[in-house]
């Protein structure tokens, strides 16, 4: 009797490690998650069909609010998988869940799973070089938030990359690309006038990580736009000071413009 | 032909993905090196045991100077993996590789596994609040390097984590524990006084990640700092802010003194 929390890594089905499939598939009832991350490369169905079981699908509210309701009592009984994208521990309502399970006294394990945190380094940028990320929400009637763009300056301010995610309204269906959150950046830098993000910017962005060919593109905001990415999800990084080989990396395998090279 | 870096994850074989597994299955020839990162739950026999072919383990002098001559070679006739602890790209060097590779016409590939980069989540640590992370390396005759100090300086005046990587000296099977992380920072302290890492500071230990049943440890250094966190790899995480979910994780998973709950 336990809770696993059972990562399935970056985009579809076959992106789970031998373990988590292992255990997984010993588990007597299987709850999963999808409104934190989006698995584009595949669906519930073919994940049901390799595990060989069925999965009960929960929104946020049954995650949020109906927890200790929906899957806790269960998890007193017998083993239970919480299937989560990603690694499991990356959304912060799961480390909260985890202490809502050990309050209600219910035993919990974790399963990692490759996560979007290192994943970002096949865009050849150094991963210790990353200072703290953040998320490009949508504006909304009465909340424009900037606090994204705060942590981009202060980053490049110590010459460290942004990491950005993108927003997800997965009961919408609406998953924001790379060229919206450059259009919201923008709308910020027009009010802020910071120079921190301009149509001048060295942006990169990471389309279908996981994928075995993800998009990956470098260039300046002004082209980079307008660029097709490709299907989500997307994110976005602003590089900050670029070393030789990162810059070498970007023009290889991101397109990035060749006089990058001239300024690291 | 093409070149896969295929990840192995974190602690054991069944931490890599299926699709790393059916990929490296499908290879002809297959690389691997672990000096740059420890897989400490297995043996290079059970891994080929559960591919069912024969790994060339590689050292850090075959895969720096040597790769051209090893490696490209072969994945220009045949499909090849090279696989390595964590998630590839994660290490410098094999970002490099790849550009390597790119330029003697080789494709290559990466497929990603589980990394400390997001499981040091299970710490409970909010993953987006880490800045710039650092590794503590063991100091030798006439070089005491402190750029780790001034990494976690930086980031506690913001009020981000900070993670340590431990010094790795596979050749000499020498693999730096969390205790002797500490020592060498509290030396540091002794040198510099800026009140960044002393006996009163809090401190995350998280050892063996990617286990079942991997060591959370939280506590102030002078305590920490004699108890035995068990088996390498160890991780060091020196906390910035913490929020009041965060502390009471600490608290409830790696028996942080429950004062910290007043200080938040």
């Amino acid at each position: 009797m336990a809770l696993y929390f059972i990562g399935l890594g970056l985009y579809d089905e076959r992106d789970i490690t031998l373990k988590g499939l292992e255990t997984v598939r010993r588990c007597d009832k299987i709850f999963a998650e999808f409104y934190t991350s989006l698995l584009a490369g595949t669906t519930m169905e073919r994940i049901e069909k390799l595990i060989g079981k069925s999965i009960v699908k929960l929104n946020r509210e049954d995650v949020e609010l109906n927890f200790e309701k929906i899957v806790l009592p269960e998890a007193k009984k017998k083993d239970v998988a919480f299937l989560t994208a990603g690694d499991p521990m990356v959304a912060t309502t799961h480390a909260d869940l985890r202490i809502r399970a050990k309050k209600a006294g219910v035993n919990s394990y974790v399963i990692h799973a490759p996560s979007i945190y290192s994943a970002v380094a096949i865009t050849g940028l150094q991963i210790y070089k990353f200072g703290k990320s953040a998320t490009v929400s949508y504006p909304e009637k009465n909340w424009f938030p900037t606090s994204h763009y705060e942590v981009i300056r202060e980053n490049k301010r110590l010459g460290l990359h942004t990491l950005l995610f993108l927003d997800i309204k997965a009961e919408q269906n609406r998953y924001m690309t790379a060229n919206e959150a450059m259009e919201i950046l923008l709308q910020i830098e027009e009010m802020k006038k910071a120079e921190v993000f301009t149509p001048e910017t060295l942006v990169v962005v990471l389309a279908r990580a996981g994928s075995l060919n993800p998009t990956i593109r470098a260039g300046y905001v002004k082209e980079m736009i307008n660029e097709d990415f490709g299907r989500q999800p997307h994110v976005l990084i602003v590089p900050g000071r670029l070393h030789i080989v990162e810059a070498e990396y970007l023009v290889e395998f991101a397109g990035a413009p060749k006089e990058i090279l001239e300024e690291v």
